[in-house]
């Protein structure tokens, strides 16, 4: 398969496990949730239990960490049978403030990457989740000199990105969107016609997980680091 | 004093308490908080202590309801000397989640206002708080065929709205901000240059007030309703 990126003018980047680690984050509090709860159920059942628990309530909350916060409230009062100690509700808080506190840690390559490709390219950040919370890890990351535009979405389907390409007046045909996650970063702008670029994180979060139907025929390349893009563009 | 708008081509509106109630439903939301640990401490305590607990914590969760409802989690422990039930726990997540369920209620003549002035003006809502609450009530506002362009921010100081205004690529000579209130919507615009008029409503979250020393030799007008507008623009 060999795609041409001669057209692109401007590459848009995910921002959580693309640029920086954040899964992993999700990954140690829930660690430490189940601990919480390790008298009630299995560490298998509080897994499920919390993970049906932030799909019940994503409509509502949306992403980010401030919903994970309530969705494991809500879950600790259900796995306990309302038995659960206020300590615990307290530790669940503190789980989520440390989350939001963490310092930014870039992915390999990043800084690099971007500053070469800044030279040739206009460079956007496209995340999803708290506007906040994202404003505050792209301020704290050091990155922004090297982004025209940093566009915070509540959430990556095609209608939020055509929207957004509207907005901006960037031609699909000379979009390249990369990140880690093939639901969110990929699929979609494959769909409207622009170019995307999969570049896998160690841990995907349950819900951005797709099927190997719903990659079948869709035109995009994956690559191992991020590094690998300076030799495709 | 005499203020011309006859340069302006732009017009932004704050959405929440200008185009439809919303510090209302915070204040339904503290009541119910205060019956429900009214057994812990007097009610003029639980609403300071509430108070002191948001703008605690408004550098980490940000504007918006599910900030607002991990501070009622928190506050809750803390007033009750973790004592507090998890019934009452449960109660606290169902205030939450029915004011961000609740119908968007517009306020007076702002249909009208907005249909009239879309003929003559760009319009564009510039609103503080959580993304998807905000995206979400502008859509079930019906009003969204009347607007440009809506954009959240997560703070309404100068900067943001600098920051906005260059990526609109807006004169800030050619720019309006109507707004219920004087440090978010009012002051920060009058500070830059642009024109803004105050339209009060009925009640102002603490966080909002100013004194008489913020709006002293400020230029700006203050209109009853809304509908006022079109007489002076």
């Amino acid at each position: 398969m060999e795609i041409d990126y001669s057209n692109i003018k401007v590459i848009g980047f995910d921002a959580d496990d693309t640029l920086w680690v954040n899964e992993t984050y999700f990954r140690d509090a829930e660690e430490e949730f189940a601990s919480l709860l390790e008298g009630y159920e299995t560490k298998n059942k509080i897994d499920q239990e919390l993970f049906k628990m932030e799909i019940k309530n994503l409509n509502l909350y949306g992403y980010g960490v401030k919903g994970f916060m309530l969705s494991m409230i809500e879950a600790a009062l259900d796995l306990s049978n309302k038995k659960v100690s206020n300590e615990t509700m307290e530790a669940i808080l503190n789980i989520g403030k440390h989350m939001i506190t963490r310092p930014v840690e870039l992915l390999d390559d990043v800084e690099d990457v971007l500053k070469e490709l800044s030279k040739k390219y206009r460079l956007i950040v496209l995340t999803k989740g708290d506007l906040l919370d994202q404003e505050r890890k792209v301020e704290m990351s050091n990155l922004s000199e090297y982004f025209h535009h940093v566009e915070v979405l509540s959430d990556k389907k095609e209608t939020n990105y055509q929207n957004l390409l509207d907005h901006l007046e960037i031609d699909v045909n000379e979009f390249l969107m990369i990140g880690n996650s093939l639901r969110s970063d990929v699929l979609p702008l494959v769909n409207l016609g622009a170019k995307a670029i999969h570049v896998p994180f160690h841990t995907t979060w349950e819900h951005e997980t797709v099927t190997d139907n719903d990659t079948k025929g869709k035109d995009y390349q994956t690559i191992g680091r991020l590094s690998e893009l300076l030799k495709l563009v």
